[in-house]
């Protein structure tokens, strides 16, 4: 099982990297390839827009790669999300593609485009306080396809994003289609005003309208508010799943920490 | 010229409604009505949205009223928009309206209702430096649609709109036609990979492609990144119109400061 690791929005750090290489050669059956790309720097992003689709596009089409595992979120895999979908290699086809967070745009494109997709932890969360245990989770899915690396309580077909990006990607090609679907939620440092009016967009969205039930991840590090917003992030969503009509399903263990857990998109082939 | 003045969102300062009432009362043919709801507090809000929106609907329905300002920004208008424009009464079209930022919510919703809207300046507005003359130019609207108050280059039909407003209400019942339409964004306090991703997503959505241009007013208070962005705010925008095929008009006068001028919404009669 070889596994190759990009960087579609901002670098990777090379300690991450290492460590994670650590943690794979002590495992069998895995061989990590950390493609240079992701060490690149300008700006905001893992080198500019081309350099990152390459890379992107060139393990997809290597037929000897088994899963790309997305390196870090950010910002920036939205830039390159349209065309990494363009006319698809065939090699394309026959692997897995795993990250969270800013991953969510090609999370999002990819499944549309019928590759199998999963939300889950990432090589940059090795840093974390239990780190470790992020990256081991998400090798059992990846590697042995190990049911215990699942959301527990995920009714497939299911999505998992980021509130911030579902929120960018309604409207644009990279909208998949919601109907009778689980939707989860996840969202860090955004004040209780953003999530409230995140959850009022989304919810407003007929797609959105369309699925099963929303739960909700973890909300980490909220910055403070001005004035108290005296509402909670489930008070939030909450609120606006019952004015849009959604089923508000309850919490799910998925968010920007060491326990979040994979959720495989749509309704696919084990 | 009767002018009621509520607050959608946030809380209007109290010495803010005197110092616009001085300024008012120095001009002939000006009544301010400043609602009492505009000092209301609840949270983050202007009291509760029953509240904000009773008060709203209650200077609406009142023929002797002759134009609604919104009071200032903040967030909140978007959680009472919709239920604003249900059953119009007949005298709320017979005035005008006028606000931005957060209120671009109200804009929206009540241009696609039929009503005279423009976005411009707000009472709160006169705390800022050079605010007296933000004001001044507001009631050169509002009383004598003294078309000195308007921005210099628009070619009508317009609209304008806080970036983050106009993600938010695309694919809401609040979003309107854009086709054929000059399209003015401004936006503050957002770093510019978050521009950059607004950008991504407005410039995605088939009816904003479908505008005749967009044009880039100010954009204040860029919070400074972790790794400079290497872009600016118009080089972003120019990119996104690139990309999606918009032209790309130039700057405009309008933005989160004094010299915000009046952008009347649509084809609207004079």
């Amino acid at each position: 099982m070889k596994i190759a690791i990009v960087a579609p929005s901002c670098p990777l750090k090379r300690e991450a990297a290492s460590q994670v290489q650590v943690i794979a050669e002590a495992r069998s059956g895995c061989e990590l390839l950390v493609h240079p790309q992701c060490f690149l720097s300008e700006g905001h992003f893992a080198g500019p827009d081309q350099a990152r689709l390459a890379a992107l596009r060139e393990v997809m089409a290597d037929p000897s790669v088994d899963a790309v595992w997305f390196a870090r979120g950010g910002y920036g895999s939205n830039r390159i999300a349209d065309a990494a979908i363009r006319d698809l290699p065939e090699a394309a086809r026959s692997k897995a593609y795993m990250g969270y967070s800013d991953a969510g745009f090609l999370l999002a494109g990819f499944h549309r485009a019928g590759l199998e997709v999963a939300h889950g932890p990432m090589p940059q969360d090795v840093v974390r306080e239990g780190g470790d245990a992020a990256v081991a989770r998400a090798l059992d899915w990846l590697v042995d396809r190990n049911p215990s690396a699942l959301e527990p309580d995920v009714q497939a077909p299911a999505f998992a994003f980021n509130l911030t990006v579902l929120s960018s990607l309604l409207g644009t090609e990279l909208e998949p289609d919601f109907s009778g679907a689980e939707l989860l939620i996840e969202e860090v440092n955004e004040h209780h005003y953003r999530i409230d009016r995140l959850m009022f967009h989304v919810t407003s969205s007929a797609n959105v309208r369309r699925a099963s039930r929303i739960r909700l991840g973890s909300v980490d590090d909220i910055p403070s508010n001005d004035t108290p917003f005296e509402r909670d992030e489930q008070a939030i969503v909450e609120d606006w799943c019952a004015r849009s009509g959604v089923t508000f399903g309850g919490r799910a263990l998925i968010g920007h920490h060491a326990d979040n857990r994979v959720v495989r998109f749509g309704s696919i082939r084990d």
